[in-house]
């Protein structure tokens, strides 16, 4: 059941979506705080299959909230929305290479006609838990983004889709990992429970203070475990690795703010 | 993560299959309790996308486990089994209207070469952590099938599917509805909580003691409540409401037994 947001709160959606529309390309942690965000991968209509398969197959990082057939651009999680404009900043690719990061889609979305739109959860929805949890978010105190890597692990391919997991990053204070465990456990539906718990090298990451996506992490403070949940950034790293000839998808870190409140996804 | 039953769990999925590839018809409740069961339907290829967008967009009722393309018979979820004859009993469905009840599927199978196997999350799941939290389910103590509604609302349509969702219901003593709550909520992407509790009126529910499918209920003892769950023989009704041209299902009741823990699926 959708639960969508009232009052301020719903002004503060909108608000948002029409600041992107407008042009602002600022990242959208903390903005809205309390309504749904997703992350956004649209390919034309022969690779759709390939891409609702993969989420299938890999339900935590690529959970779907939303598919939007034939070219559509209004989101049924936010009436009144526009798919091609509302995302602050956005990446085009072709045959697996980023070729533009324009701050709207409308023409690329003009290219294809036949475009299927998939908007994927988002771990803003499980970070307000923490927040309310009084867990500290250590890149949220630094106003940075989330560390986010490429791990060694490989996504159950589906169809011509194949790809290693994206992860996102965060340290815990060892006294609130399990509960931090037990608040993005209820929301499986965005990303979930973490899928790795400590030692950065057994996920197979490469450089810990280098991660492929988003903003290097602080120092690892004394008492800090690295929790690491499966990233809605997967899709973006197997249009890569399977050369999609055409997709669009948001930028890191600048999502499609809905008027959704997170409880639709709590459990 | 896949958790797969060992030793003598294991064995009696393996036996449960193989009873039924030789013949056995009988109902699956109750048999190997502990591991996963699943709802089946196969459709040719053109249908898939529909039956795939039509699952995201009704989890509650169409939980997909698993999608196996190419006519492909063997299930990841119990590696050596054939899903053309390790299910007690099926049917067949062409142009909407159930043809066949046959015990093994290999002729119909053979029909379409490029089948598309959906697996679907069953209610048997979290009937065992409602037995196990001692929560009477009164059609197993009358050895009966559940009762099973074809309800007034419409499921989100999805392409060339619509119908309507389909719940089984059992009645559950007032001071433990609660419970029932909380425990089949702890199992989302098997049905989950309940969709409804109480009035069977307000779900457009014909006849409360004629279920469209399953055994008719016993009557309703005093500090009973009702309880309402998405069942996962929705998407026969979508095949009748939808005409589509060919299908392939398991017979309500008659379901595919993994070799899978019901952890598998716990939040």
């Amino acid at each position: 059941m959708m639960i969508f947001a009232e009052n301020e709160l719903l002004e503060s959606g909108r608000e948002a979506r029409a600041k992107a529309r407008a042009g602002d390309s600022a990242p959208t942690t903390g903005v809205a705080e309390g309504l749904v965000q997703a992350n956004m991968i649209s390919v034309p209509r022969d690779w759709a299959w390939d891409v609702l398969l993969y989420a299938q197959r890999n339900p935590k990082p690529v959970p779907v909230l939303e598919v939007i057939e034939d070219g559509g651009w209004e989101s049924t999680l936010a009436p009144g929305s526009d798919l091609r404009t509302d995302i602050p900043q956005y990446r085009i690719w072709r045959d697996g290479e980023l070729t533009e990061e324009p701050i709207d889609a409308v023409e690329a979305w003009a290219e294809h006609p036949d475009l299927v739109t998939f908007l994927i959860g988002c771990s803003f929805t499980f970070e307000a838990g923490l927040n309310q949890a009084q867990i500290e978010i250590p890149h949220q105190t630094a106003c940075r983004n989330v560390a986010m890597y490429r791990t060694g692990v490989d996504c159950v391919p589906a169809g011509r889709l194949r790809g290693k997991l994206v992860v996102s990053m965060r340290p815990i204070a060892c006294d609130r990992v399990a509960d931090a465990v037990r608040i993005s456990g209820s929301y499986p539906s965005v990303h979930g429970a973490p899928v790795h718990i400590g030692d950065p090298d057994a996920l197979g990451i490469r450089d810990f203070y280098a991660p492929e996506y988003g903003d290097a992490p602080l120092a690892l403070r004394e008492g800090q475990v690295p929790v690491f949940w499966a990233c809605g950034v997967t899709p973006q790293a197997a249009i890569v690795d399977s050369k999609v000839p055409f997709a669009i998808t948001h930028a890191p870190g600048c999502m499609f703010v809905t008027d959704l409140l997170n409880e639709t996804y709590a459990v």
